[in-house]
């Protein structure tokens, strides 16, 4: 199944409509509220987002399954046919705390399987997208990825907690690098892999709404999104995920492997 | 002493031509070298910025003392009169790898107190600048910074390899806080202060032109940098930094003295 060129342009001028929605509304007060815990927040702002994106797709694809973070899409039971999965604001944090470094991400699949992706770097006003089978795209111009030779020439992104606590021998995969950067919205850590400005983004936990988008952009470029042993993602749990140029997955995988306790890579 | 309006007329003209001359040739080849190591990159990008400012400053300022990163300012002896503090390229890896996320630094002092600082966000266009006495602005607008209330409710910036070992309490500072970014830039990285993205940017070791810019910056809008023992910044050596919001200041100095080992907060 090939992204349909309607189907595209729509989801486009959605995801242009979202950010615009965003921009203007950045300085009103913000209702805020704490979902697990005071990192994990939603606000209306998500939840508008989120509405605003569901009603288009009901209205124009009714059969089409969609999953979405703050719960308005469907209870969701399988992966057959066309899935939206949307994540209205990627890195509410940020929104809330920087007004700055968000993003939107969608991801639309065919039974299972990726077809395109978009991610809108709301405040720096970029649109990236994947075709699967065409390409990625920065603003509608061909993205032309900086070369990643390997790892011991590139920089890394993830959370601290990771290096911390030295899961997936993250520091292993860090002393063999130049340097940690970190954003704090998947989305936006997954473009620095995607733009070739760091060779693998490395998180302990996402949701299927965090990575879907991210998963198709990197399947169009034939990049690599597993869990950390290498495994498929699956579209319809949380888990741990390796972003990674194709240059440096083979040894990521390696040094994740050579720990010598398997908690230290247990996926989940 | 105040700052001159023709002087800083000069350093900002001389900023965007430096900022202009970098995105021109950002896709150009680039002979890179190492200092002390593979993190520690010169490229002769950073010497032509360096030689271009220092030239304009010579020109119409030969009695000002220079102090700048690769060395063709002035062997410096002391604080006295008019010193120019240059970082050409702040982020050099940045720019090599990323072609983003890099800065460049200027900070202007007097018999050893800061009257001006220019931070120059190259690929966001955008300015900053304090001056003592007066204000910070962005791009020539008075900048409104986020309100920042305390530590609990605000991300906090700093290298990774600070939170691995806990220099400073890193990791009680950050277990305070709703969590880490790096970009790994100081000026960038001390953006996220001065607009209130963040409550504060803690450095392990920053030369005076990693600092400059920022402290006479944060000094225009009393915020507080010092050493993560709370003393005042020496503008000729290396030292640790905290770049603090003043809400959170004595608060996290706090934190840092209630350490058990001398070494850890150890500023040196």
């Amino acid at each position: 199944m090939t992204m349909d060129k309607q189907m595209h342009q729509r989801a486009i001028d959605w995801l242009n409509q979202a950010a615009d929605l965003l921009r203007a509304t950045l300085d009103s007060p913000l209702q805020v509220k704490q979902k697990q815990n005071a990192h994990d927040l939603v606000t209306e702002m998500d939840c508008r987002i989120e509405d605003y994106l569901i009603q288009q797709i009901r209205h124009y694809y009714p059969n089409h399954q969609i999953l979405s973070e703050e719960g308005q899409g469907d209870v969701f039971l399988n992966t057959e046919g066309y899935l939206w999965i949307i994540d209205p604001i990627d890195g509410t944090l940020n929104y809330v705390k920087e007004k700055n470094h968000f993003a939107i991400l969608l991801g639309i699949y065919y039974n299972g399987n990726p077809i395109a992706g978009y991610i809108v770097d709301v405040m720096n006003e970029q649109l990236y997208y994947g075709i699967v089978g065409d390409g990625v795209y920065l603003n509608h111009q061909p993205l032309l990825p900086i070369q990643i030779a390997s790892l011991e020439t590139s920089l890394i992104h993830g959370n601290v907690h990771l290096f911390i606590h030295n899961r997936y021998q993250a520091r292993e995969i860090l002393n063999h690098s130049l340097g940690m950067r970190h954003y704090g919205a998947a989305g936006l850590d997954m473009i620095s892999v995607i733009r070739g400005e760091a060779a693998l983004y490395l998180s302990p936990r996402l949701q299927p709404w965090d990575f879907a988008a991210g998963l198709a952009i990197f399947t169009a470029m034939n990049y690599k999104m597993t869990t950390p042993t290498g495994q498929p993602l699956d579209l319809l749990k949380q888990q741990a995920v390796l972003a990674c140029h194709p240059a440096v997955h083979s040894q990521v995988l390696d040094i994740i492997q050579s720990t010598d306790s398997e908690a230290n890579y247990n996926d989940n």
